[in-house]
C-alpha cells in the first residue's frame, strides 16, 4: 500500500508500506477520505506540536472514513465491506481516567498521527473494532471522516452545556469554529454568533447558521450564556469572556501561541464565570454520527478541496496558499 | 369588563367583573388568547384537582398573553401597548424553594387558576411586571399564550437533560405530549418516538416532526435515553421504562387516576434508570419565547379550535366532543 | 490450594484446586480475608439470584483482601508481598457504559461469585492489576475485605448526591444499611437517621453515629434530603420518599422479593423527587480506602463473626442463626 | 443606639443613631457579636473596594449575631429573644439570577456594610425575617457571626465539589482560607493541604486539621482534585492549577491586587481544568449552621481578638498590626 509521509518539517514523501495486519479485536480499513487538519499542517511546518515532536518518518491524517477491508479473529461488530468512520484515539480502558469516563486524557492513548503512532494519509489502517463505528447511507465518506471536527465542536457545546434558546458566542471561523457553530445550532441555540478577521469565513458562516457575523475587534458580541473560543487569540478569548453572562461558561479550542494568557480574573471572580479547555473528545462519535445523518449540521459546505493521496503536500498547503480554503480532503 | 366565572362542575357563567388594578410592580394586561389547558378542563368537570378544591367562583385560565394596558406606579420593565405573555405563577422569591431556583415548588407560590385565585379567561388580568414576558413580532398572540404548555415541554427535556443526538420516547400525543415531541427535535434528539392510541393524534405528530409514531400498546419503542410521559397511564409509563437504556431518565408527566402507580423496580435499580415527575416549570419563558420566535417550534399546527370569551364553555368541551380537538384558544 | 465451592443449594464442600496463574496483565494474590455478603448467602441457600443461576460448581466470596503471591509479565503497579484489597468487577473497558464511566453497566463484566465466574473464598485468585489496590498500613486485611460493602455505600451517598450538613434517611440496618450510614456522615451529612425492626442493629447503628435510630413502622422519619433504602422492604421504601423534602432523592440498593413495587407516583411528581437505584459501583475504591484509612468510618464495629475456610458453610449461616450477626469474615 | 461609623478613611467614630424601625416583613436584632472581615479593614483602609466607594459616612461590618428585639407585622418566622445570625445580603428574589437559584449574583442585592448600605457595627440592625436564621444552642453569638465567613468557605467547596476522599489544596491561610481548609474536612476531603507564608497560621492550620501545611514557594503539593485559592497572590493560583489532576477544579475567593492575571492556559485546556471564582454565596447558611452545631467545625479556633463597640477601630487594625491575628470579633 501507499501512504503520504512527513520525513522532515516540509517533506512528505509517498512510499510504499506493507499492508497492516489486524490483531484478533482489529479491523482493516481500505481508507476512502482524510480531512487535513491544523494539527497536521502544523506538524508538516514545524515538526513538532508543542512536547509532540516527529523525530522519525510519521504518516499524518486522523480525520478518516473507509471500508472495512478485513477483520481480525474476534471482530464481532463489523464485517468485511462496512462503511465506517474511525475514531482515531484508542484509550487503556482501565486508568482513573478511563474509568472515570474522561477516556480523552488517558495517559496511554494510542492516537493517530500524534508521534510515534502512524495516521491515516495511506491505504489502510488497522484499529479496534470499537473505535470504527458504521456509517448510515446517509452521510457520504467525505462526511465520516469529519465526524472527527465535528466531535470537537460536539465536546466544546457538551463542556459550555449549550442548551436550547441559549446563546452562544464563537471566536475564530475556522474549520472548528464553522463546525462548532453549526453544532451550537444543533444543541438549539438560538442566538449564535461567530467573529473573525476574514470575510470570507464570516460569509460561510451566515451561509451556514449564524444568527450574526462579527468583524473580530470591532464588532460587539451581544450578551452570550456560551463561548467557544476557536481562534487561539488572547484577545477574542479575552473579549468573548467579557460578553458572557453572570455564570456562563468559556470553552477554550482554539490553541495559542503560548503556554500562558492572561485573563480578566476580577470579572471571573465577580460573575462566577466557568472557564475550561478541551482536549480532543469522548463519547462523540454516536451523537456525531446522528446529527449528519439527520441533516442537522451541514458538512459539506466546509469542504473546500480535494486531492489524491499523492497530492496530500498540496492539501497541507491548501490553508496557507488558498485564503478561501476551510478545509481540505484527501482521497487515498 | 368580563370574565368566564366557573360556579360550579360544568357551569360557566360570562360575569361582569371590576377591572383590577395593578399593584406599584404590576402590569394591567387586555388578555388577547388563552390556551384550554387540561387542568381547566378537569376543574371545569370534576370541580377540583386533587386537593384543590373550587369553593367559590372561579376564573379558570393559565395559558395567556395579550398587550399591556396599564402599569403600577415602580414598574421599569414594560411599556403600555407591549405585547406580553404571561408566567402564571408568582412565587415568593424568598423560600428554601425560590433561593434554591426551585421555584416551581414554592409552597407560596400565587398561580392563575388554582383556587382561590383566578385565572385568564377574561379582559384583563393583573401581574408581577417580572412574570410577564415581551413577546417579539415573530410570535402572535396564540402562540404567546402556548408558551405556557411549551414550557412544560422544556421543563420535560431538561429534567430528562434532553441533548442533541438523543434519543426521546414520548407516551401520549395529547398538546403536551405534542409539544414535547417538538421541543426534544429542539433540544437536538435525533429519534424522537411519540406513542398514543389515537390515529389523527400521530398523524399531527408525525406531520410535526416524530421520527416514528407508535400505536400504543402495538408497537414496540426502540431503546431511548429518555422517556418523557405525557399520558397519565401507567402502562404506557412502564414500557416505556422498560424501553430506557441503562442510566437513562424517566420523566412523569402525565398524571394519572390514581396516587400511587406500580414501577419496575428490579430493573430500574439493575439498570440504574433515574425516574421523576415535574410540576410545572421554572426559567423557561425566555427559552420558550426563543424556541417560537425562532421557528424550532410550530405552535400553529396545534391549534384546533378557537372561540370568543362567551364561548368559553364550548372551548373547554371541544376535547371531549371532537376527538380531533388537540388545543382550543379563547379570544377575549 | 483449597477453595470453598458451592455445589447445590445447600452444599458447600472445601476442595483442593489448582492455584490458578496470572496473565500478562494480572496479579495472583494469596487471599487472607473474605468477607460474607447477603448475595452469597442467596446463592447458597437458592442456588440463585434472579437470571444468574448457578450450574457449576462455584467459589462464593467478593469481598476480599490479601498479599500479592505473583505478578503477571507486564504487570507495573505492584510487586510480590503488597497487600492489597480486589475490586471484584473487572469491565470490559470499551463499551458504550465503559467508555461513559459507568462501567459497573458493562455487561461483558467478569464478575467474582458470579455464575459461571469463580470467587475469593480460596488460598488464591489472580485479578487484573487495575483492580487490585493497594491497602495502606493503617488497614487491616479485615478492613480490605470491606471495601466492598463501603463501596456500595459510597456509590449509593454519591447517586443521593450526599454532601456536607444534609439530612438522610436510612431504611435498613443490616451490614449495607450500617455502612452507608458511616458514609453519609464521612459525606458530612448532620442529620442521619437509620430505620430497622430489629434493636440490636439500632443499637449498633446508635453505636456507630446515626443521629437518631427509628423502630420501622413505628417511629416517624425527620425531612430528609435523601433516602438511601436497604431493607428491600417496600414499605420503608415507600414511607421513606414520604419523608423527602421537595426535589430530594431516593436510592433504592436494596433487593425486594419480587421485581415491581408500588410507588406514591403523584408525589414524586408533585415534589419532583428523584428516584434511581444502584447497581454494584464504580470509581468508588480510592474512596473507600481513603475514607477507612483516615477513620471516617469504622469498619470493625460490624463485624461479628471470623471463621476458618474450612467453616465458610457456618459463615455462610451465620446471619440465619444469629440475630445478632451483621458481618461475617472468612480467613482462608 | 451607638454605631460604629466611617466617615473617612482611617478614621472611625462612635455615633448615636436612631434605631431602625422594622419593616412589616423584617425583624429588629440586637447586634451582639460582629467579625470583622478583610472588606471592612479594606474599606477602612482605603475608602472604597474596587467600584464600590465610600461617599458617604457608613457604618461597616457583615458578620453578625444577636437577639431579635423587635418583629414587623407580618412576621411569622422569629419572636422576640430568638437569637439568630444574619446572613447579610437581600436579593430581590426576582431576577434572572435570582430565579435560577443564583442570588448571591442578584444586581439589586442589598448587601451588608456595602456602599451605601449600613452594616452591623451598631447596636441594632433590622433585616428580612427570610435572611435570619435561628442559631441552636449549641452556637455561641460569635460562632453566630462566622456563619458568614463559613459560608464563603463552604460556598467555594460546593464550587469546586467537594465529596468524601478527595484531596484539596488551600493557598492562603488567612480566616477565609482556614475556614475553607475545615470546611474540605467537613464535606469528607482526607487530604487537605494549605499553604502560606505566615508559620504562625501553619501552626494554626495544622491543629485545626490540616493533613499537611506548606511554606508557600518553597513546599510541593501534593497532586489535589481541587484547588481553593484563598491568597489573592497570583503565583499562589498557578502553583496551585498546576498541582490539579485532569479535569480537576480551581476555585479562586482570594481577591488580588490587580483585575487580570496570567494562567497556564495550555495546561488547562491538556487537562480540561475547571476555573471559577466565587462571589459571596448563596444557600449556604443552613449547612453552616449544621456543621458548626453539630461540631464538625471548629470556629473558637480562629478568634484571635474581642473588642467592644468603642474599640472598632482597634478591631479593624488588629490585622496589621499583630501578625498572630486571625479573626477580630467586636461585641456591640
Amino acid at each position: 500500500m501507499r501512504a503520504a509521509v512527513l520525513h522532515a518539517p516540509g517533506e512528505i514523501r509517498i512510499e510504499e508500506r506493507e499492508r497492516p495486519s489486524p490483531g484478533p479485536r482489529e479491523v482493516l480499513v481500505k481508507i476512502t477520505a482524510v480531512g487535513v487538519c491544523g494539527s497536521d499542517v502544523h506538524y508538516y511546518e514545524h515538526g513538532r506540536i508543542g512536547p509532540f515532536v516527529v523525530e522519525a518518518p510519521l504518516v499524518l491524517g486522523h480525520e478518516s472514513a473507509g471500508r472495512v477491508a478485513a477483520v481480525g479473529d474476534a471482530v464481532t461488530k463489523h464485517a468485511v465491506g462496512d462503511r465506517v468512520t474511525l475514531e482515531p484515539g484508542v484509550p487503556c480502558g482501565r486508568c482513573r481516567e478511563c474509568r472515570a469516563g474522561r477516556y480523552n486524557l488517558c495517559p496511554d492513548v494510542v492516537f493517530f498521527a500524534t508521534p510515534p503512532v502512524d495516521g491515516a494519509f495511506a491505504n489502510y489502517v488497522t484499529i479496534h473494532e470499537d473505535f470504527a463505528f458504521a456509517l448510515p447511507d446517509e452521510l457520504s465518506d467525505e462526511a465520516g471522516a469529519l465526524m472527527e471536527p465535528l466531535s470537537v465542536g460536539i465536546w466544546a457545546c457538551r463542556k459550555a452545556a449549550v442548551s436550547a434558546g441559549d446563546r452562544v458566542l464563537i471566536t475564530g471561523a475556522g474549520p472548528i469554529g464553522l463546525l462548532a457553530m453549526q453544532v451550537a445550532l444543533a444543541f438549539g441555540a438560538t442566538q449564535v454568533e461567530i467573529s473573525d478577521v476574514s470575510e470570507p469565513r464570516l460569509a460561510l458562516a451566515r451561509r451556514t447558521g449564524a444568527t450574526r457575523a462579527l468583524r473580530a475587534g470591532e464588532d460587539h458580541p451581544a450578551e452570550a450564556d456560551a463561548l467557544i473560543e476557536c481562534s487561539g487569540n488572547a484577545d477574542a478569548m479575552r473579549a468573548g469572556i467579557r460578553a458572557l453572562r453572570p455564570a456562563g461558561t468559556a470553552v477554550i479550542v482554539g490553541m495559542g501561541p503560548v503556554e500562558t494568557a492572561e485573563v480578566p480574573l476580577a470579572l471571573i471572580q465577580n460573575r462566577e464565570i466557568w472557564l475550561t479547555g478541551t482536549f480532543r473528545y469522548a463519547n462523540t462519535y454516536p451523537t456525531a454520527i446522528a446529527l449528519a445523518a439527520s441533516g442537522r449540521v451541514d458538512l459539506d459546505a466546509i469542504i473546500t478541496g480535494r486531492f489524491p493521496l499523492e497530492q496530500t503536500e498540496r492539501a497541507l498547503r491548501a490553508g496557507r496558499e488558498d485564503p478561501g480554503s476551510v478545509k481540505a480532503i484527501v482521497h487515498p
